[in-house]
């Protein structure tokens, strides 16, 4: 039976897509083999704001401002929900999520998201889930103040744990 | 007694975050006065590769394969659970949404995400976690490949309704 | 801007499919300028029991027994979520949702869940959904009795409201 | 067909049980032919410390602090959720959440939910969901400090709008 | 107290029902006891067309057109939330979650859904759950081409792991 | 990097919130050290009638009828949620999870929610949320009989498990 069969990606690396004789299909791994392992990634998204915008919206709230208080909560509680969001990520327990401030000149805000497990799958969609989640907080409640606000980058800093081992992006100092 | 004040924002604009005598509160917007009126909203990701990157990601399934799919899929059912993960976003109906895909040279992917309702409160944040959640779930199936993937950019590319009128970035020609 | 032209099915009636110049795309109807009317819908699901099964389930609960609570709580709050589970179903609010339970012979339950709304589209969906999750938890409850119980028919028996009017199952007599 | 019958309360007020030829069964109340009016809500959870213990707590926060921003926010997106954890309650849309704190006493602290929609029905049950789960997780964030903390009370504090127009309990001054 | 005794079925196999003395409940099974072990699950649900509807329906698309991509991004998001739609399932990880499409002559499409897990109960609920989304999710997709579609059969094919071993449907041969 | 050090409680047993130079902030528990034991806890929720009303209630539905299924289908279901609705709680698999009703006098009705599991972190907040829901669902059902129905109170009876062993409330005797 077709679907039995163990997933050869179209590529190696492409494990999510499998050749089938009607075309290519899109596909969760399968994971009963692996062993659990400790996992942990770090993400970050950069939200962007026009000259002094970031300015007043801090003066109202100070540095652990409500802001941020808001923006972690939805970035925690989303990190948590990463496997009803992304279709073929693994649903899984998760040890820490963490979503953490900080300033990036006069007028950025990098939001960084780790996330940990003992599983059998990485966590870096989870880091990206809450680090995405926890920007877009800070976008809705600043909206108001400045339309040009965006976020410049998402993306993955670190991971470590799994077969493939410990991974840094080139940029990334820790 | 003071949450039945009206709410004052810290400053025009920011309307989410109201001064009271012990500090600032950021609060969900009060919009029992305001008219339903039709809304729309168009936002932006933009999923970048590394060199080659995306061409063998879509060698194996052409330019409506299966990836794109199963993205469109999470963008859209993301889009209307926003009110479940942005905390001060209002629960609201939608009367579309729509994720499309656009190449952008050789080596990178814009997620588009519009969507539109008849209510009070305009759809900004549904259009952009459509639009971040497609782009994570694209990033998902090609991580594989390339651990170098991110998201280039999310932002709000259009909108249109309500009291502040239509509005359009600076860089967008529709 | 190809994400702005009115949809046009690839054939008429199958709304939620698009031709693009690259393939062919699935979408939610842009049901923006419809107007909101009142629509109702019922579904059927029959859960069917080898010989002698239900009535031993029966047995130990009664007509009206834990077994159809558990149920009709299960339906009722699935049919709420359908816009969660269903790409490209609208959200919106319902202003009923119902789960009964009628005897079918001695082995089959019948299952029907109604729901109504004042809105811009039909709920057929809603009443479906509402139907298989109800049968999923009976056969969840029952399941330890037998192995052999199914769902042997999940399908709409009317649906009222909209341009089409009301429509009824050439099998279905009220 | 039985479940198209008008539902009519077991006795008047309990619109949400009725009675049938083999028992009473459970059931939303059909709010089809109901306008859509102003209706707001307000309720309030009470979370009691043993001696001290809160004085402990927000000496290491002040009194707008992470613990009550967290609690507001996780208060708020449970409001918005109310349909799909209360099996019998209309999925609805929300004008206002909102989520306030009242010290009470020395070891007391009030947590106070108000919620406005116009609709066909109530809000009462988003109130009181709002402020039960923005206690519990102030509860979560102190249960570290002692296993004696409580919520000593969630109760309605005020509804208006509807057939039945505005209450206010007997206890309550505004 | 009575909620600590370990449960007895009210007849060996319906481990559900519980007999107290004022009447039967249902109840989760407690599973403290059981060893986690490699589990896996196969249903199916048959999508049944009025004669040429199937084939209008892949004309547009092809053999894995967008609507099969689409119903199996929601097969397996609502498999990964079995336990948030059935009440008496428990929370449980997956290792594995698979949606399948296979046409049954010129009018069926039957779509079938893998679970696997390493855990302590089985996981014929997810994989039921999986194949009856998918099918409502091409139903939906199709139903605006004819009203006579419906899900035909929704049924567990196999399982293993567990006490009992491998189970195989009578009528399936792999 | 900041958010790598150990957490390290604003004081004793506080160890959700953390001292930072900027301030304090409420973040989620690392318990990637921890080892995975059995845990269970007990809580309860008192929902108090004004006088003859729960007699009323319980004439139309007997001792185990609707209002109860209903209730134990609600606190089941959200206490498997916990980790969505409470911020800082791990997402965890739940072995167990019970809801059971005990009358308390003739105006009082104890709600009873026990969990267990095999893991790293105390399912307090599980049974709590488990207990609440249940109650606030019951109120939901019978809030047309009278205004004046109120949750006396919720707390947490009993847990076991984990490096603090077992805890009781002073005034639970089992």
């Amino acid at each position: 039976m077709t679907e039995r069969e163990p997933p050869h990606g179209v590529e190696a690396g492409a494990a999510h897509l499998r050749r089938t004789e009607s075309g290519v299909e899109a596909h969760m791994v399968d994971v009963s083999e692996k062993p659990a392992t400790r996992r942990s990634a770090l993400a970050r998204a950069l939200v962007e704001f026009p000259a002094g915008v970031l300015q007043r919206l801090r003066e109202g709230t100070g540095p652990k401002g409500p802001v941020e208080e808001m923006a972690r909560a939805a970035g925690v509680l989303a990190a948590k929900r990463t496997g009803e969001l992304v279709p073929l990520c693994h649903p899984l327990g998760l040890d820490h999520v963490e979503v953490t401030f900080h300033p990036r000149g006069v007028d950025a805000l990098e939001i960084r998201c780790s996330a940990r497990c003992t599983g059998k799958t990485g966590v870096e969609m989870e880091a990206l889930v809450g680090a995405s989640i926890a920007a877009l907080t800070v976008y809705d409640m600043a909206k108001g103040l400045d339309k040009g606000i965006r976020i410049g980058v998402v993306e993955l800093l670190e991971k470590s744990g799994g077969k493939s081992g410990t991974w840094r992006a080139a940029a990334f100092d820790g």
